[in-house]
């Protein structure tokens, strides 16, 4: 009992920081995306390709988490892009606070930015819990794991606004029912948006590169119209 | 400071069960694995296919854990051996009061067991912390995830007896060097033993049970010289 006290607090004390930044990211029309898999489910690959694909007018930044190392940030500042690696040395999870600091270390100032994107600690289960102030979290399975994941993990499929199935490529070898992976994620959260995608076939992300656009725009524009009426 | 402070209390609560089920196992003879990996590594499946590969007289039992849904309880009973699925309705990790009440909720007595398999919640992090009482912890990790996992998540690969590395027969689809993925593992725990298995693939599993039969032996002998010499 005492320890859920604690971990209640924790939690609401992380929800005022998220708000927090919820709303300086929204007010400078940034778009901030909370990547969420397993470790290995392709997040970083993903990150990579999706970089290099973007605009090079594009403003992007990127925080990465991971418990140790710094492999993944290194990876990524392959594609030339600002990236600062959040090590949590032995956390779960990312936190609002770590954002924070992790923005602060970058030293971009959020008006010149259109896109952040975090990627999480792989873990299917406790980032779930945390709010990084994020518009929408992005869910991702690898079609080499299983199919009854959306099951077994509710609550990152319940809180995600994306699904992404990956490594589509790697259908044809492996047993996996990609029908009934989507089936089961709309059992959980019958609204969900779902794109099977690619990071090594050609033209394998268009679809999610046309997601990310669009929120992208939607962000500009809604930090426009506020700063009009405002 | 306070949520450490419960943490460490939580943590030697814990480990105080984990010595006293260790006992109890090797009283009994009966070799306790922890299996642990991200979702989607191929603990399930290993598992069904080792019960499988079993001589019919060995005296068998899993415990299997989950978030949520007893699928892998339902794939595992396929095999005819008793099961008992652990849901922790969102609690990362399987600790060591939660063996207590599997055990008691299969009904067996340990006298009448060889061996006993955890499967642990999928998650290459909280695991590594919760001892079970168990002879060994098993970490997989498969060919479809990242090299350099070992150096990314050290605790479980610190921590493990054994690394299965699994799926090795996609190696000729992904871009996955399992050398490299091997080295990484020994930066951590050189004194590692670790074998590559496939589920799927005729003969994959040969070294891997040859391995358990020798713990099971090992398991068994030690039991047998306790008693005499007790």
């Amino acid at each position: 009992m005492e320890k859920l006290e604690i971990k209640t607090k924790v939690l609401s004390e992380n929800q005022r920081i998220a708000e927090e930044l919820r709303e300086k990211f929204r007010a400078n029309g940034v778009l901030v995306l909370n990547f969420i898999s397993s470790p290995g489910s392709g997040k970083t690959e993903l990150l990579e390709r999706t970089l290099c694909a973007l605009p090079p007018t594009t403003r992007v930044a990127v925080l990465t988490g991971d418990i140790q190392t710094d492999n993944d940030a290194k990876r990524i500042a392959r594609a030339g892009f600002p990236v600062r690696q959040i090590t949590t040395g032995g956390t779960c999870h990312l936190d609002g606070s770590m954002i924070t600091r992790g923005l602060n270390e970058l030293g971009i100032d959020l008006a010149d930015l259109d896109v952040l994107f975090i990627e999480n600690i792989g873990n299917l289960v406790c980032p779930a819990s945390y709010d990084l102030g994020e518009e929408a979290k992005i869910v991702l399975l690898s079609v080499t794991e299983g199919e009854d994941k959306p099951l077994k993990y509710p609550s990152i499929f319940f809180k995600s606004a994306l699904f992404l199935l990956t490594k589509v490529d790697l259908l044809p070898y492996v047993p996996f029912d990609a029908d009934a992976a989507e089936a089961n994620a709309r059992l959980i959260h019958p609204a969900m948006e779902i794109i099977r995608c690619s990071a090594t076939a050609t033209g394998g992300l268009d679809q999610w590169l046309g997601w990310l656009h669009a929120k992208m725009k939607a962000a500009r524009e809604s930090a426009l119209t506020a700063s009009h009426t405002s």
